[in-house]
């Protein structure tokens, strides 16, 4: 029982249901009947560790920023609407001093984040934890009822979209991304979309998430559709990882984007309303959904299978253990 | 700005609201217009970090027990029934086999906890933590609309109620303490209750939360009248705090008791509709709600103000810093 994976997997069975639940821990939000007419109310959290996702030297403003971002991120990927986030603040209590201020400069950032998409912060803890800084958001949203944009519903034949741009997140965007909100609600508005997520562990490990029921659809993607970030650019031609740009818009991870898929039909429609209402935000079509199980990228060798292991925090990956092989 | 109240006054004002916040951070639960008719909704975050709130030694399953336990003790103090709950999980990471086992098992004492009280647990989010365990709890609830009982609407004159016994919590009880859903539910019912609030900080600390507005009114406490834990009276006379029982009474912290206020001329009738819906859970009227600002405690000798602080976590407090002088 070594990795996260395989707690996660063991932990879910244990989890106590009721009638209110809609929808239970495994999409991007719990789906939650709250009683409100018409709609449902969605539930999250996430937090941000010291050492694990961000460094000492980030200043606190965008550490508060990525806290809340995280998770109102997850929000757009049901195509909700955020509302109201308590927080935990936890500080090791070295220098009391230092570390309020940090924490000031945190709420800062997060709070700026919260007021531009209406969130009320309405409660926090504050406690102490010996060894790193940390924040965990946990965000209530809500979104009309049975309208949530699942993980689950693609099929065999749907096109694969991806929002942005893929890889070299960790220069710099993971700090300071904008969560994908409106979009979100825009293509929930649409009707259009069968299945959606937000790509937080890289594309390659989150895709097989919207290939479901697992085993039964698997997914093409073309090479040379995937949307590469400069900073991917850069990093594949200047940095010390020796990782191809493709690769790190396959595995980089912490993307923030949003990942769906539709009806083949509906594919040119999506991006026609997408460039009309959102001309700054490039929207790819980088692949499609396949009657044969696991994922394969296309490029103009031909079609290969994708061994990609998802992104796992900050763990740096041996070169090659994301790869077309 | 070195205690942790301080860092909090300092955030409290950076926090965005909304319309839909009924009640914000600073009371045991923040109330918010969740759009279910008659009803409003409560959301709570707490946290147990290894070393602060639990020592390495102490069975996984008390933990995730206290965990739920501490944000279940924050419903009932509103009067309200909970409802969900999502959960992070954070890690050292040192030895991966060692802490999924751990984690599992605090998950069971989490979870029979969640499926007694009718709460379906959501989501949950795994993290690493370089030096300690830590569980998160971030809970909703619900309470009729308009009946959450606040910390908020004492009167002079108020009788003082607590329930349960004080003191000597960290000998055990604060990892196996049943929050008071039924208690706090069947006060709101009464209808009688002033302000009411959840003892977690010590007596001494948390009943100044119930003196609202501040310096308006203040109260005496009756030293005879404390229900002084059987664990409290065995530490004084054998532990090496040094610490008289009434002490213990006032400032251990972690009791997890109710605290609140009635009208004078309700106190008979809430005590014994307590004595019999509760037969096992004693109630004692510990003291009144006085117009001179300041907590008093009257003994034999008189009254004296009483310069309690409040339980500060584990930090081990000087014999005498809380003291009736």
């Amino acid at each position: 029982m070594s990795t996260e994976f395989e707690l996660i997997a063991r932990l879910k069975p244990l989890l106590p249901t009721s009638a209110r639940v809609v929808v239970g821990a495994g999409d991007d939000c719990a789906v939650l009947d709250l009683g409100e007419p018409g709609m449902q109310g969605l539930f999250k959290t996430d937090a941000v560790v010291e050492g694990v996702h961000f460094t000492a030297d980030v200043a606190p403003e965008r550490v508060g920023h990525k806290a809340l971002g995280r998770c109102l991120s997850d929000i757009a990927a049901m195509g909700g609407e955020p509302t109201a986030a308590v927080i935990t603040l936890a500080l090791p209590g070295l220098d009391p001093d230092a570390e309020a201020a940090w924490a000031l400069r945190a709420y800062e950032g997060l709070t700026a984040l919260a007021a531009r998409w209406g969130v009320a912060v309405v409660g926090g803890e504050t406690t102490r934890n010996p060894a790193a800084l940390l924040l965990s958001v946990a965000l209530l949203g809500r979104v009309p009822a049975g309208k949530a944009l699942l993980r689950t519903g693609s099929c065999v034949g749907d096109a694969i979209f991806v929002s942005g741009e893929l890889g070299g997140s960790l220069t710099g965007r993971h700090l300071d991304f904008e969560p994908r909100l409106a979009e979100g609600r825009w293509l929930r508005e649409t009707g259009r979309v069968h299945a959606l997520l937000d790509v937080s562990d890289g594309l390659a490990g989150d895709l097989p998430h919207l290939l479901n029921p697992l085993g039964t659809m698997g997914a093409v993607l073309y090479k040379s559709a995937l949307p590469i970030s400069r900073a991917a650019r850069l990093a594949a031609r200047t940095g010390d990882l020796a990782k191809p740009a493709h690769l790190a818009a396959l595995t980089d991870g912490e993307d923030f984007e949003l990942l769906f898929t539709v009806a083949p039909r509906d594919a040119v429609a999506v991006m026609d309303g997408w460039r009309e209402r959102f001309p700054g935000v490039p929207l790819s079509c980088i692949g499609r959904v396949t009657a044969t199980a696991g994922v394969r990228l296309r490029d103009e060798h031909g079609e290969r299978p994708l061994t990609a292991r998802g992104f796992d925090h900050f763990a740096k990956l041996p070169a090659g253990t994301a790869s077309a092989n």
